[in-house]
């Protein structure tokens, strides 16, 4: 005879599966109301000692039987029966054993756990068989990873025997958590044990109990109680309230066989207990940024409160972000940030690129590739470095190069010094937003709703998609694919390099005609040494006004077809990898880090695919020598002598225009990278960003390099790659979304790499451009996800009963969501005209115009409609906090599903402040600590034998 | 004041969402324990009428306040009062209104119903505001739909009152349901009535009792209670059967705020109910060809039994199939089997021009593309039209092609006449299979096990992979890519067709000297008049043995890439689309059809895509004319003549190896057709099917035309597209798989349609060959879906914590599971290996070998294992059998989830047999029949006012 594993539990239920040999999924215990019952009588009849002061097995059940023979329960004669089948060895599901000749009789031993501070799991054992250390199977267990270090256990011993008449019953609180060996399945100290022997037959049911009582010992409330109780009453209010909290599935619409799947989401343990404590709603520290519990988004702390001093903002700021400076460079250390770094710096890179290719061609190449690289890495470095929010990455944008050309045809058209006309708007811009941060101008962000912040950011993540098309069918003119072309008629099809055709009038020779040809033009047209025009390249023959004669000469084969193989290629291989997180394959540290070098390993898998084709696509071309891109200009624009003493002055008007430009396209980006939803701890700092912006803006319009503000896409790729998830967390739990790896060395090292690139082009060369239009194409839809818009978009494709059980589908008429749809859709294609027509100047005004259309829709849709439809706090949090409202409102009376849904608006609009204060006492370790308080774990265990 | 819906049931819970003036998803009723027993109270003190005589709502309250007056339990003054509250005007969520002022008083009506035979569902109505007749709304609401014609309603009206003291509690069974007007969303009687009124302050509480008696109704078990109680106890004992059932979800591991979706499927009525009403396991004939009550995997009736007799069992199967002829026509009006025939017609196609090319380069051309059109269209109609299974689709298979190939090369060597001796060779393997059919050899297929099945299949879908890239690959060296090419470089890249080396030693002429020795060349070499060599296409060129020279000479540009994006991308298509059906976009209807024309549109999408790139790529080509490919035989292969006549005799020998390899393939993929899963109504026919095989291979040899057996791939995707589900059920539950549309059409068109094809070719020249290729691996991944041992190779990748719930895995040891999956992965690489090599022609014997490990793998494995690794019930099926066998075992105990595995192996392996008789009693209609008899919809409703 021996003791055997059935179960346990740590926060959810794993069975022991005898003829799989396995532990199951984890999945929620769900019970029969028979067997909680039946447990409540066992409760209600059996010994119940609490506090016991024993520290071996054997000394435990000995004072356990004695009880029960003092009370009569148990005849005399029996004890040591009882004691011999108490003390039988325990085997545990990781011990592999062939033998299986006892599993006919139903023992079961499960513990649960915990008070409310610490946590403690458990594993257990018995004794006669078993010593009081724990054996080395038991240390050598890898499942003790899983248990936080404080974690005790609870024992639930069950079987059936044939020498009892009556069931024997026992709950024992030990009064120090001891350690009983072999019982637990790791080492772990026990504190509470459960013993239920009864008389033959009804094993199944005694299995039952015991999973009752293992559950409750794993339920947050009811181990709470279990620690403080002082007698069997207090005991019993527990089962009590148990009961009256439990979930009740009809039989008809359920299979009890069904092994639920752990919610996403669980109900706080402490808005439970709260419930019935009574009172003290504080949140006790231990989720100080939770996304739930914010203001209307972006942090409406200080950060964007109005001083009314001079400076006052960005003294704060300062203020705030010093102390995190150290941390910052500490806190990069982990695999996460190499992977980020790569990432980040193709995006920037490219970025660079292509801004610079553009630039240089609305500029004349006064402003070019190596322009964009050098101010890219100077700005972004800088900011970087010492801005309120490392994570924001600084890059060209389009409203900015639109401004540059539109800037350059007018200083062409009217004779202007281009460089010093651009260095004049940029200091009075520069002084501009100088004048925001002194005056705490920031703080009009908190206009900046959910309706146009993703009004902001889906037009740029569609300009971001729309490019990578664009450029794709750009890349696919120039490289034409000649549709006419067949096989067999492959004889029919050259490109020959003719000699001028003017020119071939004025000759008459006899002889060799080809070469006689050749040489005579050679002669007249300075044809390098030992060429004819049939050895000239396409370009050569060009240059030296030759003739391209034959079908083939507009047509460039394969290049169009393999550009779009590589496009479509790396653009899927992104999407499957990063979502290969979530796949059923492979441990889980090797799915991480997958996922996290997704985009690297795309790009590296079609670069080899590209080399391996061989095909000639266009590759990144990264400038090899340091010098201004045009020989007319050099690295320092002096501030006078290019233009009348006016301009000077009148650069003041369109300094206006980029102001704007700036402010929004910065800000706007601030908010959507410090929204709440990333849980970021070290705060906010509007006003030293845009310091540093201004500050830039300076140095750039000195040195004739292009303008650099927050580029939205980018920023949110980085914090994406940064993001934390808890590691640890009991079987079924699901990771927990901590926060971003909040430093500035990612920032910093992308920045110094795109600086050093210009010497690292052996490298870079053998990226093919589609390669990073597809990239660019994963960027833009990549930041779509988890947009509402986008959701609400996908609403108007979906028949009622298929939409997801979204909040505000729950409190706002679908007519109405769908209005709502159409305003921003119709605001969206508005601003994309402007963006696509020379109004573009004036679109960082238009998006100014988006607040005014959102304060117009006051007027369409109530507060209430608004309150859900508008606001930046994600889903889930705002049920959770929808549930905290109900659960408060109903205390007492348990109401699990009811609607409630007219509460006044104001209750309805998140409006609590965290002050500061508060996030700045809990520092960066903050997330560690919190990451035990907000995952208890607990395990109790089931052994029959 | 008016009463307003807030919830219905038809078997799962919908809400109506206030805020959001909608329905909300189905989802499983969770309740509280509280609300359950506050129920029972009151139907413990509340009126109880059953069998009230009353046909308006009017008279029903009447007759209830009049009861409660009488026992004292309202006071006489309140009657009015109570009827005017009762009798309020009831509002319906579809019933459009801007008014919300009555929300806060909280009043439900739900209804349920349905007795155990015919079922019905509810919706409700109040008068005095309300008339008799159904309104306008009701006779409009398209909701009526989903419920069965006999429904019946039950209403539950719940709501506070200011001037009541106690609650008014009265639970109504009409003698006739009656038409209660608008108290119902839907016209629909209404047989019961539950109403609470209480006085103001609980509200909430008294919803829940709502919801609480609403699910009551709604379940199957308690509504057949309410349909028979005959007082009150009776109801009382109903309620506690309810939670001696219920299943109970610890607070801590749930949110209560989550809605269950339904789940996939639910235990079924009948078992429930037997637990109660004792004995009668009897399936109630609803479900006579369940796939889970079948036998080991393919039918195990009569159909395989050995008669013993002459020719029996082709006897029984004519007799057995008879009665299905007509219906096997008329069954085919459905718009999938449009899909169908289209999908399987360019499968057949295509496997018919490839199989004929391979055939025709194999033979000299003595078979060949023509030939396996004709073939395919004559075998395959015929079978099709006559056949025991006319879902099995005839096809040419690799074993036939390989055994053709070294025939001919043998015929060739052995200066044999090929044709003639094939023909001997044909009639005497004909021969064998009718002397098999008439011994009822095909009994043997008994023998073939999920393993043998797996095998074939998983190396037949292997074979398809394989193929689709090698022809890939095999495209792409046809076309090479010039990996060297430099756009710039374009004038160095020609190809010339110049007058051959050798003559132009001899020429040495003046004159234009291109011109000059061209036409010199022309007179010399028959070139074609007008031509000049530079104007030859390079097969002219070749031809006249002129030379090609230069660098684009061996290169094809484009062509193969656009072969590859377009086999990837119908492929993607393909899946995408087919995947479609579970998407939430777009109503029910138009995913279903995108669904089943996946792959038609996936061609369509891709030939669209290649029109409009305009690439030559290689098209389908087919025969235009009608002869045979060889110019050296005719349509009739003469018997004699050819050959000595030992050869006549001789060819009896490689017979042998043919009818084996035609019994093998002919009859497993048979089996899999068969397969129980499949839900087959009409029974199959192998020894019929064998017949019409040998028959047809008597036929072909005649003609000299390929020989053709049955084709598993293409088979399977036959059954697939012609699956049927249910189409209307109540909201949330899921549709069921119904069957198969068994029927001879689709057949018969798609080979009409493949001899037609030689008509064909304007419109199928336009499908490009890599287009095919694609589908040819969609279908070789699809038909991998939902083997056995693809799940078992994905296990091999997962850690076990994220491996799915798999019944084997439960109750075998991992390392068991994975030494089998060794097995068979070392099976199939024996098998692919051999089928690689010249031995391929005992390929079939081998598959015989399959049956040989598996019978020694009894030495490895516990027989225990195998009937879970080993056997054709699907996985759903088996669990649902599992609850069923642990259900009766612990009647009386509820025991949700218990371990209880090791029974002994005999209980384990299916073994209950259904008669032939039993299945042909209960025609095509039967499905219809057994749809409403298997989804019981039952709609309750709650309305507050």
């Amino acid at each position: 005879m021996e003791w055997k594993e059935t179960a346990r539990w740590i926060k959810f239920e794993e069975k022991v599966e005898k003829g799989g040999e396995r532990w199951s999924k984890p999945h929620v215990a769900t019970l029969s109301l028979h067997s909680l019952f039946e447990l409540r009588t066992c409760i209600e009849k059996g010994t119940i000692m609490l506090d016991m002061e024993a520290s071996t097995l054997p000394q435990v059940v000995e004072m356990i039987t004695d009880n029960q023979i003092e009370i009569g329960q148990l005849k005399a004669e029996l004890k040591d029966k009882v004691m011999y089948t108490l003390l039988r060895k325990h085997r545990h599901q990781t011990k592999k054993s062939n033998l299986r000749s006892l599993a006919d009789i139903g023992k079961t031993v499960s513990s649960a756990n915990s008070p409310t501070t610490t946590h403690r799991n458990l594993t257990s054992s018995s004794l006669n068989d078993i010593s009081d250390k724990p054996e080395k199977e038991q240390l050598r267990n890898k499942f003790m990873k899983k248990l936080p270090r404080d974690a005790e256990a609870s024992n639930v011993l069950v079987g059936e025997v044939d020498f009892l008449d009556s069931p024997f019953v026992a709950f024992v609180r030990l009064q120090q958590a001891v350690m009983l060996g072999a019982l637990t399945e790791v080492p772990v100290p026990t504190r509470f044990l459960f013993i239920l022997l009864g008389p033959k037959g009804k094993a199944k049911s005694y299995h039952e109990i015991g999973r009752a009582i293992a559950t409750l010992m794993s339920d947050e409330v009811f181990h709470d109680i279990a620690y403080k109780a002082k007698d069997r009453e207090d005991l019993l209010a527990g089962i009590d309230e148990f009961l009256d909290e439990v979930i009740v599935l009809p039989p008809g619409e359920w299979d009890p066989a069904i092994r639920i799947e752990p919610p996403k989401s669980l109900p706080s343990s402490d808005k439970r207990k709260n419930m019935y404590a009574g009172g003290d709603s504080q949140m006790n520290g231990d989720m100080p940024h939770d996304g739930g519990h914010g203001g209307g988004g972006h942090a409406a702390g200080d950060e964007l409160k109005k001083t009314g001093k001079f400076c006052g903002g960005l003294l704060l700021d300062i203020k705030r972000k010093a102390p995190f400076f150290v941390s910052d460079f500490t806190d990069v250390f982990h695999i996460q940030a190499l992977s980020a770094i790569l990432f980040i710096y193709l995006g920037t890179v490219t970025n660079a690129i292509t801004f610079g290719g553009l630039l240089g061609d609305a500029t004349e190449n006064m402003q070019g590739v190596l322009e964009s690289f050098l101010g890219t890495a100077i700005t972004g470095g800088v900011f970087c470095l010492l801005s309120g929010q490392p994570l924001t990455i600084l890059s060209s944008t389009g409203p900015v190069l639109v401004f540059e050309r539109l800037l350059f045809n007018f200083s062409r058209d009217n004779a202007f010094d281009y460089l010093e006309f651009r260095l004049w708007i940029g200091l009075w811009s520069a002084f501009y937003c100088l004048v925001l941060v002194a005056t705490d101008a920031s703080y009009l962000v908190q206009y900046f709703t959910r309706f146009t912040e993703e009004g902001f950011s889906c037009l740029i993540s569609f300009i971001f998609i729309y490019d990578a098309f664009k450029k794709m069918l750009k890349l696919s003119h120039h490289y034409p694919i000649n549709a006419e072309f067949k096989t067999d008629y492959v004889t029919q099809y050259d490109c020959l390099c003719m000699a001028p055709a003017i020119l071939e009038n004025t000759t008459d020779i006899i002889g060799d005609p080809l070469e006689g040809t050749s040489v005579w033009y050679w002669n007249n047209t300075d044809l390098p040494l030992n060429a004819t025009w049939s050895s000239l390249s396409k370009t050569e023959c060009l240059k030296y006004n030759g003739e391209l004669v034959g079908k083939a000469c507009e047509f460039v084969p394969d290049i169009s077809l393999m550009s779009f193989i590589l496009f479509f290629g790396t653009y899927t291989c992104s999407m499957c990898l990063k979502k290969f997180k979530t796949s059923p394959f492979f441990p889980t540290t090797v799915r991480k880090l997958i996922s996290d070098f997704a985009i690297i390993l795309a790009i590296f898998i079609f670069c080899g695919v590209d080399m391996l084709i061989g095909v000639d696509t266009p590759k990144l071309i990264v400038p090899t020598e340091f010098k201004p891109t045009s020989p007319n200009r050099g690295w320092f624009v002096p501030p006078f002598g290019g233009n009348p003493w006016w301009v000077y002055l009148a650069s003041a008007l369109p300094a206006l225009l980029v102001t704007i430009l700036v402010f929004m396209d910065q800000q706007i980006t601030a908010v959507i990278v410090n929204r709440k939803e990333h849980m970021l701890k070290k705060g906010a700092g509007y006003h030293l960003d845009l310091f540093w912006v201004a500050v830039l803006l300076i140095v750039c319009s000195f040195m004739g390099l292009p303008w650099y503000v927050a580029a939205t896409v980018i920023s949110i790729a980085h914090v994406d790659s940064l993001k934390m998830e808890t590691e640890t967390s009991a079987p079924g739990e699901q990771p927990k979304f901590l926060g971003v790896r909040e430093q500035r060395v990612t920032g910093v090292v992308v920045f110094i790499l795109t600086g050093l690139s210009v010497f690292m082009s052996p490298i870079l060369k053998f990226i093919p451009m589609p390669v990073l239009y597809g990239v660019f194409l994963y960027m833009g839809v990549a930041s779509l996800n988890g947009v509402q818009f986008m959701d609400r978009l996908k609403l108007l494709l979906m028949p009622a009963k298929h939409q997801p059980d979204l909040v505000y589908l729950r409190h706002v008429p679908l007519r109405k969501v769908h209005l709502f749809t159409f305003i921003q859709i119709l605001c969206l294609a508005l601003l994309w005209i402007l963006k696509s027509t020379v109004a573009a100047i004036v679109f960082p005004v238009m998006i100014l115009a988006l607040v005014a259309v959102r304060k117009a829709m006051d007027y369409m849709f109530s507060q209430h409609e608004l309150s859900f439809l508008d606001d930046v706090i994600p889903e889930k949090d705002k049920k959770k906090k929808e549930d905290e409202k109900k659960k408060k409102k109903k205390r007492g009376s348990i109401d699990s599903d009811a609607e409630d849904s007219d509460y006044p608006y104001s209750e309805k609009v998140p409006s609590i402040k965290i002050p500061m204060d508060m996030m700045e006492q809990e520092p960066f370790l903050g997330d560690k600590a919190s990451d035990r308080e907000k995952s208890p774990s607990f395990l109790d265990r089931h052994t029959s034998c």
